[in-house]
């Protein structure tokens, strides 16, 4: 069975030596203290290894069954899922005016990514109430904050999104799903969803699930479109649940991965649903919460890339295989463990600075979520919109393909399922897609982030890309890390310009290129994250205290990552600079 | 249910256009003209389409069986391989002498990427029998010949590879599997093999094993490793079935993909074996005909790819989702089709790219067998000796990289099984792992070919790109073909430059870059394919005969892999020239 033990280290060192956060002017960051960042880190480091992660490979193995409507949730979910709800983890940063524990955005990520290494698919259950819950935090009626909010935060009752349709995914202007005012206030919900995670299961005594629909009256498409509470069942006044709604799972899918949690065709026979927020409006409730949902995908990404890196780095130092081209490394055993060989170690490498680095880049964007939300910092908040179809479609796309390099470590064993790597691979497929296929991410940030606000806040990036060089030249330990990322800074910039000059005339040429624009944009922010990941090791080291070796390791990685993977900025901006002929030269009918 | 329709147009095209098979000296294709080959082609495309094809997503789904020691393949397998068998499309390419039709390997290549993209999984029972055959052949006493071949032939028996054991894949010297000579000139086989592909099943009355074991006697390690004919069921003199041999399968591999063929872990319990070539030079007899069985690997990545990319394609010309930024193309519909995206675009012709690319030099690489088999052209052998490692690496790595993408265009759609395209990259993963994963063959590329008969095969390879640009620098509309080409090749001989100047002081230097390099390598041969091919579409567009469309396509799909493919060679020079010290740097215990 895979290993998983969470990385407390790292993620301290994060908190305390890169963001600093203690020391930071968020309200709220005064508690995350060293301490008290450690325990809680290491008490969910427990549950994951001991509760969560022993249930990842049986929960992928047995799925989820549907029985006369209703879903079974893998043999031990029930059990965590309570152990869960006990220990105050879905409560974690929730608000205390609803039974949260009310600690930041940041320390519920660092939580959170803990929780998704060790089962992914369990922890999409709690993940998803937690995106219903800020919806209707942001926009429900100080009554259906009451109503839904306390019951949302212990995880008595769990949540869902219902967006996507049969023939509708990104276009959700051809919504069919009708809402039909009722004369008590409510609506009447009619319509088909799917793709609905956890839409129906074993695991809580209610579902809130918030539904999009149109409501009659409104303008065509995309702006007619209304946000819609519609609970499995109907919540009476003193908070008792009452009828059963006309809402019901008709299938659940067959899938590649996350079999634990169900994924549900869901039928809404004029089920009773309440307007949140505005009638008409309801995309807009939905964007304002997209940036912590698609940072809690981006999280995915990585997580799952980490928990797969920690069984192939375990598996290349147990499994003997050949000898080192250098002179055998065992030389009593009867073969070399597999990671004295170099391609390995590459293939290790690769993956341990994608995944620290992403865990940087994603506690950074959870820390602007903050400051955002908690010292309404609008600059913080413009710079959270730019990087989030980043840290969603960068972060997604290379925690899949590290999946899939963890996984090649083991060779066969790694295809055959007892091992487990396959799980992860198959897991990590889907952050690829859901929440918003990464080409839409692509097109998000190019078509839309780049240019928001007078494209104020790409200027602000490259501005704290180049400060930051400027401030630690003088430091010539850090120059492995400046150079590179003063290039791949350069090449970004230029591909900026580029979608400039020739996007404006044919805006093709800018999206010919928005997937490696998107691309290249996580590269240099992971540079980013490992030049200031840097400077605070030497911190460490100058400073004499804590873990050289831990310091230094992080040098080390932080190194390959500059001299590894930032070179692909180069590809992607040759890739951008061909522009749009060669991807539209052909006819539909060519392909 | 996916879709398949053999791309006949286009193999006819490279065997005619770009190979011009009938005018060359190679004997037996004098017979390959243009009618014969499409007649052959049209008739397997049918047999995929109609037999196999339907069978791939059921096979998947329902996947292989063990009770009672038998294997059961999915329902209809049983059918369809007598179909095959009818077709006599297991003897395509065998010996006349042993009932094949003795046609050349490059057709059999090509009909077999046919029934690749169909089936895989079903597809590999006949081709890991042809490769049993092929051993038996190269390697077998006239006695041994006529008593095996013509019923692996025929397909009426089938045929294994038993290298792998549980502890050992790539380390084979490790191997503990014994063979104990025996007074009847037999051995005596006992050991456990792993990952046996059809190791047992339904569809044969015979299964004929190749066992690599130790004999005693031979020295320590890999020289001590011999290869042994162990049949299911032992053959009398005349050819009947006798008793049932001391082999069987244990149990069955629960995996990622490939579900329609049988994994086996197979038990020899002092079963008879007859010795197979030479005693303690079993490794030289699977290498001769490594060569064949790892192209037929690197077909499958970009066979399945092709499956796939069929299926996106048709996608995205059906799917109406947005509108095109450029203006509706479908202003009477609710939405444009997802083609008019060019992100979508962007993938289609990434794979479409590729794909065509990879077949070009896979049949090169069929080609040049056929050259070194049928010819005893030198030349030819150490070229496709060189090349075999990029063929299977390459080709696998992107033909998954693009089945991922292939799927991604379907959305959540993609994710679900049920519309097999989940399955393609299930599948088409597990091409990166076997027959030598991905690492080995880097590992095999820069640590022996390339220094191989003192490095001359791969200097034959540039001076072959350097006269080709050379020969055709006067044609103008070749520009956007050979000046990537040149520009990837400098790269190219540059990183070899890099490994002389730096491999001798540490190997490591060279070997840390492999992997790196065996790409660089895909996208340079890839790049010499699509610079024939323009070459060819052009002069068929001079020539005024065929189909302009055609052509034109293949110029522009050309023009996409140059301008968009290739920049990658820089990106690999990069990760190259940064040699062996960011990735040996950590100390193993750091991982």
């Amino acid at each position: 069975m895979p290993i998983y033990n969470a990385p407390v280290k790292d993620i301290q060192f994060l908190l305390h030596d890169v963001l600093k956060v203690s020391a930071s002017d968020v309200p709220g960051y005064e508690d995350l203290e060293a301490d008290f960042t450690s325990a809680v880190l290491e008490e969910a480091g427990k549950v994951a290894r001991d509760v969560l992660a022993p249930l990842n490979a049986s929960g992928d193995k047995e799925g989820c069954r549907l029985e006369n409507g209703v879903v079974h949730t893998p043999k031990g979910f029930d059990k965590a899922f309570a152990a869960m709800k006990e220990g105050g983890w879905t409560a974690l940063d929730c608000d205390p005016e609803y039974g949260g524990q009310g600690l930041p955005y940041l320390m519920g990520t660092a939580v959170g990514e803990i929780f998704v290494s060790a089962n992914m698919a369990f922890n999409m259950y709690q993940g998803l109430t937690h995106g219903a819950y800020s919806a209707i935090h942001a926009h429900g009626t100080p009554e259906q904050k009451a109503k839904y909010l306390p019951k949302m935060v212990s995880c008595d009752w769990t949540g869902t999104m219902n967006l996507t349709e049969p023939h509708c995914g990104t276009d959700l202007g051809l919504m069919r799903t009708k809402a039909e005012p009722q004369d008590d206030g409510s609506y009447a919900i009619t319509g088909q969803k799917i793709f609905i995670s956890a839409g129906e299961h074993d695991l809580a005594e209610n579902i809130i699930h918030l539904v999009l629909a149109k409501a009659s009256g409104g303008p065509e498409g995309i702006k007619g479109v209304s946000l819609f509470i519609v609970p499995k069942f109907l919540v009476n006044e003193d908070g008792s649940l009452g009828a059963r709604n006309g809402v019901s799972v008709g299938s659940i899918e067959e899938k590649m991965g996350i079999h634990g949690n169900a994924t549900c065709v869901m039928n809404y026979d004029g089920a009773k649903g309440w307007l949140l927020g505005d009638l008409h409006k309801g995309m807009r409730a939905m964007f304002t919460m997209m940036n912590e949902a698609r940072l809690g995908v981006g999280l995915q990404g990585y997580a799952v890339a980490e928990a797969a890196y920690q069984n192939a780095a375990a598996y290349a130092k147990d499994r003997l295989q050949g000898r080192a081209v250098t002179g055998a490394e065992n030389p009593s055993g009867p073969a070399d463990p597999l990671i004295v060989h170099p391609d390995i170690r590459r293939n290790l490498m690769d993956q341990k600075s994608f995944v620290e680095g992403a865990r940087a880049f994603t506690f950074w964007g959870a820390h602007l979520i903050d400051r955002s939300v908690r010292l309404g910092d609008a600059d913080a908040e413009g710079l959270i919109s730019l990087m989030t179809p980043v840290i969603k479609g960068f972060q997604t796309d290379k925690g899949f393909e590290m999946a899939v390099n963890a996984q090649q470590v083991y060779g066969g064993h790694g295809y055959i399922e007892e091992w487990g790597m396959s799980q992860f691979a198959r897991d990590a497929r889907i952050a690829m897609i859901y929440e918003g296929a990464n080409g839409v991410q692509a097109l998000d940030l190019v078509g839309r982030k780049l240019a928001q606000d007078g494209g104020k806040h790409v200027m602000a990036f490259f501005e704290m890309v180049k400060s930051f060089v400027k401030e630690n030249e003088g430091d010539e330990r850090l120059a492995g890390f400046l150079q590179p990322l003063k290039k791949a800074s350069k090449d970004l910039q230029s591909a900026g310009m580029y979608f400039m000059q020739n996007g404006i005339k044919n805006p093709n040429n800018a999206l010919s290129g928005s997937y490696d624009f998107m691309h290249m944009m996580g590269h240099v922010c992971l540079g980013l994250m490992w030049a200031r990941i840097a400077k605070a090791a030497y911190a460490g080291l100058d400073a004499g205290t804590g873990d050289r070796d831990f310091y230094e390791a992080k040098i080390a990685t932080g190194r390959y990552y500059m001299a590894r993977h930032l070179p692909a900025t180069t590809m992607h901006l040759a890739r951008i600079e061909t522009g749009a002929d060669p991807v539209m030269a052909l006819a539909a009918d060519a392909f």
